[in-house]
């Protein structure tokens, strides 16, 4: 694709659509939006604009699809994939003035929010009304539930309550000619017409920019019990994961973390924990619902097939504060890892009883290219994010080899029945993968796809293929 | 679309892909072929083919769209829409031999299928592993489970356990033009690409021809209740069922039946039931987990509610027996209503709270226009059935002004904020009614994606658009 600049003639025209306190071209201000959550990527836009209302994103979109002119949609700047950033350069549509929850449906259990809405604004919203809203990704406490819908976003609670494609009813969307449309109705069913909505969640701000959401809502739990086991490696820790559910019991959380991620966050945050020598692997598993004696009962039968699968001691925390500590612990991880050492983060899954060979895979894979990983994640998915840390590994190394090593990591993955990204989605760090998972003829429909939304290829340009 | 017919030279060639005794041309054995469950049509293939690989499907695919002849998959035959008629002639392809369970993984809690397999079929046999597969239309003894991935389509559990949409993970898919590609990966969560699973679901047929079927699987639970409320009339049915989820009890089934439509079971099925004269309409509420005791008290809570909605009597089915009946006389309604009259199906579905206006307009509109109309259906979906009687209107108000009366139906459920098919499709017979809900740049899309996948138009023509 031809792109063309943003010229003083088009920036006088977004000027007048937002406000010119709603446009940002010199670098002190459009610095925070060339950058994201993903390592080492920094990409400026030549301009960013905030609107706050569909029809001046409509009025954006035509004036950069007659020019051709770039459009990256931005939400909370969390994403791990690079996925938000203006590699062409041109335009940022910065969706933070989108920030309000329009209405909390409670004789529906719907919501309608727009998409600059912080999740964890939202869940907190919602709760008062003692609703849930259980889709929760690390970055909650910042990222936008526009993004969550971009990404197909999950989180720790996906193993009992699903991704965030089970919430998303009905989205408004603007096309890239500046058409308005809303993908489908505020009912839990519908069989009307190719899905539009379930093909905007995880298509990564590349075919429309959404404006507003209708999600599902449930009532929420009132009581949880959350047990920490330890294992004498990984391995045993991830062969308990699909054991686990022969129970009949689906926990609302199943995580996995390896001993040196938990002796990064101590290392690193000052962490209070009493690391056992043995404790080599764990698994963090929460249980659900309204009534305590039943959770009482499910913690027995997982305990039971914890013992008959190696575990070697199980923590039931009985106190709030026990429980939050444990969740903090998990919850800080990820920042723990990524702040104190160069890394790359993959995001592997596959189905669960494969997890074994995966992390074993994994860790043979980093023996031979002489790289640490540090892995942990959604074990209950078969989701396992892999922080690959640069270490004693040479910069050369590291600059060159490592590609080949990730590679392998994603071959195995598809290998073993997985794919390439369970929730970071592909954006423009995982594009040079495609080829392990996706055939041409593959390929060849979702850039028809594309093309059908956005002739002229301006949105989000170079992410997913 | 121009098509071509079923020359001698094109049908030799089906011949030597699947065998003579796997093609049918004479009228003898094409009529099963020619209809559904749909009311009034009846369309013959020139041809039916039988193939049962991937392989043969895809040599009768490249074949076809070489000679530009209309192909139309076709799984149980039991659609409500004329999704599965070859209205433009040319090639049926009958799924009826892909009709193995490939793999129950009881490790993931997945399972492999092929398409032809019958839906009943399928939940016993998980059933006898202790699992659940939840998606069970009222045709379930008899439709698809490829058929159903067509249709996006739900059941009675819908309200608990979401319709098949979040069950399938992975397709096995034939392009038009025979390529074969998987559609995702066998896991969880997936954010790698254009999701063309979901898009497959509820796409009917008309993007590629499905010939495996990834499911996921969730562990069944031991113990359920069920209860028969009735109510003066079907406004205070319709507005009990909001407020019981307020509850926080999502019940696993909740169905609304108005009077009428349990007199026609009784009277065409001879069905013992003490029908009161007090009761106008009937919810049929289930509650299903592993504790009874649980249950109990979810059902008193529910109890509470219903008498604060006008409720003026609870049965709670104790035995087997009772529960059996009832469910019975449910899941014989739809036959019962359309063995003894001329009739028409509509498929509406709104936001559950407006559902007592909604039924409330159904029966205006039939006023004005002179029909009867039975309801019944997935009311905690606010997915309600219309079965439009002929009764004593006349053949001429028949054939010609209904079609405005149905329109109206469909505008109000769309004013409602819903849409025009729930779960049965659009296929042939509501495709004119598409102009109520979708706008033309959002036919538009859809129709692109169409050609994406086929751009020569031969599969299933004439459906949705």
């Amino acid at each position: 694709m031809q792109f063309n600049p943003v010229t003083g003639d088009v920036l006088t025209k977004i000027i007048e659509i937002v406000g010119s306190e709603n446009v940002f071209t010199e670098i002190e201000h459009t610095e925070q939006y060339a950058h994201d959550e993903t390592e080492d990527l920094v990409f400026y836009p030549e301009a960013v604009a905030r609107p706050n209302t569909s029809g001046q994103i409509s009025d954006l979109m035509r004036l950069c699809n007659t020019y051709k002119i770039p459009v990256t949609p931005r939400g909370g700047g969390t994403g791990l994939s690079g996925g938000a950033l203006p590699v062409k350069g041109g335009l940022v549509i910065s969706m933070e003035k989108f920030n309000s929850i329009i209405d909390i449906d409670e004789r529906n259990l719907q919501a309608t929010v727009e998409p600059g809405v912080i999740t964890e604004v939202f869940m907190n919203a919602v709760a008062e009304k003692g609703l849930l809203y259980p889709v929760d990704p690390s970055s909650k406490g910042s990222c936008f539930i526009g993004g969550n819908v971009a990404h197909g976003s999950g989180g720790p609670r996906v193993v009992k309550y699903g991704t965030i494609r089970e919430y998303v009813l009905n989205l408004e969307l603007v096309l890239p000619d500046g058409e308005i449309i809303w993908t489908g109705a505020n009912t839990l069913k519908n069989a009307s017409g190719y899905n539009l909505t379930q093909l905007m969640i995880g298509s990564e701000g590349t075919l429309g920019i959404i404006t507003k959401i209708v999600l599902k809502l449930i009532p929420g739990p009132s009581q949880s019990l959350l047990m920490l086991a330890s294992f004498p490696g990984n391995e045993q820790a991830c062969a308990a994961v699909s054991a686990i559910f022969r129970t009949g019991v689906i926990p609302s959380t199943l995580e996995f973390m390896e001993r040196r991620a938990v002796e990064w966050v101590i290392e690193y945050d000052h962490f209070q924990f009493d690391l056992k020598d043995d404790a080599m692997a764990f698994l963090m598993i929460e249980v659900d619902g309204n009534d305590l004696e039943v959770l009482f009962a499910e913690c027995e039968k997982i305990n039971a097939v914890l013992e008959e699968n190696s575990c070697s001691d199980v923590l039931l925390a009985e106190t709030s504060a026990q429980k939050e500590s444990i969740w903090r612990m998990r919850r800080t991880m990820p920042l723990s890892v990524k702040s104190n050492s160069i890394y790359k983060e993959e995001d592997t899954v596959v189905p669960r009883s494969e997890l074994p060979k995966l992390i074993h895979g994994i860790k043979d894979i980093g023996n031979r290219f002489g790289f640490e990983s540090i892995c942990y994640g959604h074990a209950g998915d078969g989701n396992l994010h892999v922080n690959i840390i640069k270490g004693a590994m040479s910069d050369f190394d590291w600059n060159t080899k490592l590609k080949q090593g990730i590679r392998e990591i994603f071959e195995l993955t598809v290998a073993l029945g997985g794919t390439i990204s369970g929730e970071h989605g592909i954006g423009s760090v995982q594009r040079e993968y495609m080829d392990i998972k996706f055939s041409r003829a593959h390929l060849d429909i979702m850039r028809g796809i594309k093309s059908v939304f956005d002739p002229n290829g301006i949105l989000n340009p170079d992410k997913i293929f």
